[in-house]
């Protein structure tokens, strides 16, 4: 992981100003001659700069993302806590953590940082950015900032502005997180029992009732308590509070319910069909989450878009999972002459 | 409301003993002298025992459940806060509530107690037990216990087992009960602040997206926090909290995940193969909760059963809503002769 530490003001979309920002990242491979084989991950709301460990079926050496191939740039997300500023970072004024007093950000903010770490490494041209979820809200933000630095955006698994579906989800995550009264108590530790329920309530979006009726689905019907269904709610929640914080999940998880392509722009369909990025969009068949008529609305208004459907019973997550229809599209991009 | 008080102790199915047992109660109407319209109606989750209350299309003079035809009785189930027996009830060991001493309790129990209520009233027949979510499985339950009592049977949005997707919602909700501190606590209000999530998570599976993205959509594109859904989803839970408690709701929540049928009978199907009452099924299209292939199993199964699709936009929460299309499938069930 590098650093990359912005010595200046940023501002954030509704007004805020970080005195700096430090940006954690990684790169993978080397930037060729013509300096045009520049992909660009974004990640998902708890994943990390590195995409060799949370998408390890589709990037490394021979994989669709080749690391002897392209030079593959991933940022930690504003508001993250894996190295990005976010509410752990020290606020100069109180010379303590920001916690709660950090600004409320946008993924037009996480985009801003994407740009400032992409002037840094004199990056000119990306050949293809990519995300899902909300890794797919950067690449359109971005891909409306600048489109003139874009062969390609992938979007999977997203849409154009989170729907109110989206956003019950979260503030339901959120009141869990409420719900624990150390959230808000200055220490790294606060809101973990909270985060814990929060994981759990995002797990049931990110699936679908038959991923876990088929997974979790219990060996003896005698049973009365202790499902299994039940201890992997708790086990995945127990594994989130080892590696992320409370304070990031929740800003993060603002941030995904302020996303909107069209704030302050125009309409949703006139801002996408503004789009001048060649766009492919992947959605998959049970992502109940963002479901798939949302990345149909964007493949109708987004001039010169393609669509393409993934089958997979694995929900929203599929854009984790389904690694071989993944690769099997994008390598069509990528093999395409410019 | 009335109150039956069994003076003997009730032991539950997994083996514990209350030393007595209360149960609140509505009557509403008349026994005819052939005594044969009895409507038994089985309340859901955090309802009452009293149906004009929170099934008034439903129930009353006129309606289809007619006060003026029938001799219609609902009990609190037990676990329940609102007069029957629960977590709130004196533990005349301690001379406190129990909290979380009460005994872990199943939908078997609450049928035994209704049981004890229907034999305390003298009733030897009922014209048909309804109930819609866990007050369908209370039906199913008692339908397999004494099924000489009834000429039919209604089940609406339920199924013969909690699926492991039902069972991941309840433990979301119960991991956000106990990231509040308070919960545990030996009193009343303990545990509102996770009660208030819990219930936030437990709308998202009584609705779907399409109801919440028609009924929470924003007027102004602009906004960047303080979401129509956002609120929506604090003030149902700030709602529910007022009147409901979170020890109640935690052991109810229990009870539906050990809803099976065919604990310690046989396969399901050869449990509902077994089935002697006549029984409709009513499932809703858009229920994620209980999705209308669980319902098509039970009709399957079940020896001369009905199946009937209700078409609704508000998922799960139809059985409460779509009163013309209940009205109008019970209705002919009620006009039959026997």
């Amino acid at each position: 992981m590098k650093t990359y530490i912005h010595k200046d003001i940023f501002k954030t979309e509704l007004g805020f100003e970080l005195p700096e920002l430090q940006i954690a990242y990684h790169t993978l491979g080397n930037l060729n001659e013509n300096k045009d084989n520049v992909i660009w991950i974004c990640h998902a709301l708890t994943a990390n700069s590195n995409p060799e460990e949370w998408w390890p079926e589709m990037v490394g050496q021979g994989r669709c993302f080749d690391t002897d191939k392209y030079f593959i740039v991933c940022a930690n997300i504003l508001g993250s806590c894996y190295g990005t500023t976010g509410p752990l970072s020290i606020n100069p004024k109180t010379q303590e953590p920001y916690y709660l007093d950090f600004p409320l950000i946008t993924v037009r903010d996480m985009v801003q940082a994407h740009e400032l770490l992409r002037i840094q490494l004199e990056i000119k041209k990306i050949k293809m950015v990519i995300g899902g979820s909300i890794g797919g809200f950067q690449s359109l933000e971005w891909a409306i900032l600048r489109p003139e630095i874009f062969d390609n955006q992938i979007l999977i698994a997203c849409s154009a502005k989170s729907s109110p579906w989206v956003i019950a989800f979260n503030e339901s995550q959120r009141l869990a997180l409420k719900a624990d009264a150390s959230f808000g108590l200055k220490h790294e530790k606060a809101g973990e029992a909270g985060l814990k329920a929060a994981r759990s309530i995002a797990l049931i979006s990110y699936r679908n009732s038959f991923a876990y009726n088929s997974t979790q689905a219990e060996d003896n019907e005698n049973v009365t308590d202790h499902y299994k269904s039940s201890s992997y709610q708790a086990y995945q929640g127990e594994k989130l509070i080892r590696r992320f914080n409370a304070y990031s999940y929740y800003y993060l998880s603002k941030s995904v319910d302020s996303h909107n392509i069209a704030r302050n722009r125009g309409t949703l369909e006139e801002v996408l069909q503004s789009i001048r990025v060649k766009t492919t969009i992947i959605g998959i068949t049970s992502d109940q989450l963002f479901p798939i008529h949302e990345q149909k609305f964007m493949a109708e208004h987004i001039p010169g878009s393609e669509f393409h459907e993934i089958d997979s019973p694995y929900g929203h997550d599929g854009f984790l999972i389904e690694y071989q229809q993944l690769t099997r599209i994008i390598n069509q991009i990528l093999k395409l002459k410019k």
